[in-house]
């Protein structure tokens, strides 16, 4: 007979809930960090499965395993479409990934990097070294409000990325008509913002709204969708927004080609493949 | 001050560990029904997010929300290929949800189902009914040992799917040598068999050892990828294993033209978009 084990090490378990009734759970080694920023809670766990992880608010951001994914689609999907790129603008993106994924092409002469909190680089440089080492040269990190900068700002760029989190807490101002508007101001005639738009498969209702007003205020919309294994339903929604319509193909086979051994998901076939959406997501958008 | 709520109802939730280390967890109604067939546990959850939910020795098999995922994919995706099917065979997929896809195609002439839990079956007519209405005239139920079927047989398929449970428990012997090489000696020469391979992200090194074995036994092995959320990481693979190098390409628009609002996933755009592998699922297969 199986006797009781007195003597069991304690494990601790953390569960995102993805909606009122269902959500992932994972084995946690410890608590690496947990502090209140004047914005938002960060805490950085050590999972078993998918290494440090980084929470904001309570939801999963990054994790060390399945960040590559998110990185690469946000930043791969866009610049391939548009190899003109010459200055970038990250809104957010504090953990540095978006930002290392752009290092990556020599030709974009200048990426800005505008985080309101300072708390999401400190921590990233000290538990995700891999998110911040290797940045370009020609990148600036700003500590300030996104919003305020797009504002006021008279530069042009022809990519801003939002990297942001959902729209509740800190990020709440990024998904108003005049935050939008404003992007649209400062973006060059061929230029493109991407943002991350939730799972189409938990959040098709908002993400009709949401890319309606897209569309309203920018002209085009182009989704496209990648696996992100530790987001709500492993299916994640991307959204470029155009003031002219776009041209999905891939522009320049040689772009990532020195570089493309070095990314995991993103390639040629993917960049394709990203754009081509299951029924049920066609509906969302109504094509 | 919030106050302790002394009488609330009582939840039960459902936690299917993918890892040891991480799983998802679902809200329960209820449990609608647990029988230990001859072969396996059989279990009716009735939950919250994915509404009536099949369990086999405790592993979700099926959601009445996203069964269309699976079973349209590994029904369509073969058939789109090569539109010449004209007998076509599934072992397992008690459930009948492959059987209801196949249906869909008139020129198919004979569909025969091998399953050997009776249980399942009479389950899925009483509880997902959606899965067995519908189905083909030409269609066959027999309950037998697929095994057994492959072995004895000599009529010849045009299309084989092996939709059946991971290699625990009843599904062992459809993962032997012996078995795959009789399901090749009764495909036709443009014939295709199509299996479920797990999921790439969780599950690379027993993909690589599986899909090394049917490229051996088969000859060629062309792998395709769907979202599925219910599912371990979201991110299942599906493998087509011919005796020629297969042409992936759509054959007939017109295939589906009929039916085609009826899917909510599969389309003609996510025909070619799910041959598209990211990087570390390319790596798996060496290509």
């Amino acid at each position: 007979m199986e006797q009781f084990n007195k003597s069991q090490e304690t494990h601790l378990w953390y569960t995102e809930y993805h909606t009122p009734n269902s959500g992932i759970t994972l084995k946690v080694k410890e608590t690496l960090l947990r502090v209140k920023s004047p914005y938002q809670e960060l805490v950085i766990l050590d999972t078993y499965e998918y290494g440090k992880m980084m929470l904001l608010d309570g939801l999963v951001m990054l994790t060390e395993r399945d960040e590559f994914i998110y990185h690469e689609m946000i930043t791969h999907m866009p610049v391939n479409v548009n190899p003109n790129i010459k200055k970038a603008l990250i809104i957010g993106g504090g953990d540095c990934g978006t930002l290392r994924e752009l290092s990556k092409y020599p030709f974009i002469e200048n990426i800005k990097m505008v985080e309101i909190d300072e708390e999401v680089v400190k921590a990233s440089k000290k538990y995700f070294p891999q998110l911040t080492s290797g940045l370009s040269k020609n990148s600036e990190i700003i500590i300030g409000d996104g919003i305020d900068f797009v504002e006021k700002t008279n530069e042009i760029f022809d990519l801003i990325i939002i990297d942001s989190t959902d729209p509740i807490g800190p990020a709440e101002g990024l998904f108003t008509d005049a935050f939008y508007s404003n992007c649209r101001r400062i973006l060059s005639e061929n230029g493109m913002m991407v943002l991350q738009a939730e799972s189409p498969y938990f959040h098709a209702d908002s993400i009709k709204i949401f890319s309606d007003r897209l569309k309203r205020i920018f002209g085009f919309i182009t989704p496209y969708i990648a696996f992100i294994p530790t987001y709500p339903s492993g299916m994640w929604e991307f959204i470029i927004c155009t003031k002219k319509e776009l041209d999905t193909s891939l522009k320049s086979k040689s772009l990532i080609g020195d570089f493309e051994q070095m990314l995991k998901y993103y390639n040629h076939d993917v960049h394709s493949g990203a754009f081509k959406l299951p029924t049920f997501v066609k509906k969302i958008y109504g094509i």
